[in-house]
């Protein structure tokens, strides 16, 4: 069975049209290729009981859960809370944290500082020794920053454990409307109902009008379904496969 | 009552990593400028049992419901589908957009092309005359294509029944660390508990460490809690107002 996750974007900024959110299409992109299917992006408000909800709702129902956002010093970072709420925890101070951040500050450590040690009780820390900082994981819940820049060095630090047998993917240039093609389309799912087709419009492109992507974790399954598909097109209408 | 909003976002493109979701970050700046309230944005894919429970669940949730994506004439554009079967009704082909379809395609109308006239049975159209193809409308939820050219078009065609009273925001760029601040805005807060009061560090840039955003549909009220969180802070630490 393919791994399965569900991103969680915490942040009121990004529901205000303020900040683009950057991290799901990161995370989205290397997960994809570690060989993970990624089941559903939520973007919620920084409130303690919808993060909550969410956060107990994906960790049940995915492998992995990534949530961003929402870890800092400030009033409006409430996901250790709304994690720790979601699946009953207490919310406690990490001791290796608290060290972290103790060297970090020196004697200007105050209580906002402090409350990045905080963590839902029973969480581990992953990415020891090489992050300085280390990624707060409970049970499947795996929780990083908002900024991009420091969740990427986080992700990067752990990534290797999400690794799953690979997507293989092939994508067919189409010059012909989607309209035009759309039997063919069907005729292959019926035949490859296992292949992963999609279907994608785009205007103003000279070259071509449609992209095909055909994917499966099985290689020969794809090549199969893909002779089929090239078959079936008129030969007129693709332009290219790659 | 501020005006709340769900955004459906539908494909599996975006959450395989292939295609970066232009039009959430769309939608929420222009809801934003219209003084509505989004609340959740949710990625699923196209998936007929998880576009429905999703459609259903949102509509009851939100005053408004904007869905992107699933609706050419591929195997996989099943959103009208979805949307229908979470608010239990039937799909039907709309005689106005069937004759939109047979007047584009003429003589090369087929099946496929004819999808795109399907609708849940009770739907309205609006935007009529001027948009060609209009918008779906089923109760609340604003069913539009995942192509980021032709959403805009629709949107702007339709965005003014969504007005509602303003958000007025002021900008304080901080050159303290997040840390150093926390007591003050948890001041502010205290005071202002109605104030929308958000908090972003930002990495490398040498003109400030931290962008405090302060919004309210008050302005008065908003004036108020601005003057009060800059007599709070250090004259020092404060780069600039906006």
């Amino acid at each position: 069975m393919t791994t399965t996750a569900g991103i969680l974007i915490i942040g009121n900024e990004i529901l205000s049209g303020k900040v683009q959110d950057a991290n799901s299409p990161y995370l989205c992109r290397e997960l994809r290729a570690l060989g993970v299917e990624i089941k559903r992006i939520s973007v919620i408000p920084d409130d303690v009981d919808v993060i909550a909800k969410e956060a107990a709702t994906f960790s049940s129902a995915y492998d992995i859960v990534i949530t961003t956002g929402g870890v800092g010093p400030t009033h409006d970072d409430v996901t250790i809370e709304g994690i720790a709420k979601g699946l009953g925890r207490q919310v406690i101070s990490h001791p290796d944290l608290e060290r972290v951040l103790r060297t970090l500050y020196g004697g200007k450590v105050n209580r906002a500082h402090l409350r990045m040690a905080q963590v839902p009780e029973g969480a581990e820390l992953f990415g020891q020794p090489d992050l300085v900082f280390p990624v707060v994981v409970l049970k499947n819940i795996y929780i990083f920053p908002g900024v991009p820049e420091i969740l990427r060095q986080k992700f990067d630090g752990i990534k290797e454990r999400f690794r799953d047998a690979p997507f293989y993917l092939k994508k067919v240039f189409v010059t012909a409307g989607e309209g035009s093609i759309a039997e063919h389309l069907n005729a292959v799912m019926r035949e490859y109902p296992a292949l992963l087709l999609g279907s994608y419009p785009e205007l103003n492109n000279p070259e071509y009008r449609v992209i095909l992507t055909l994917e499966s974790k099985d290689p020969a399954y794809l090549d199969k379904a893909l002779s089929r598909l090239v078959n079936l097109l008129p030969a007129t209408s693709i332009a290219r496969v790659e």
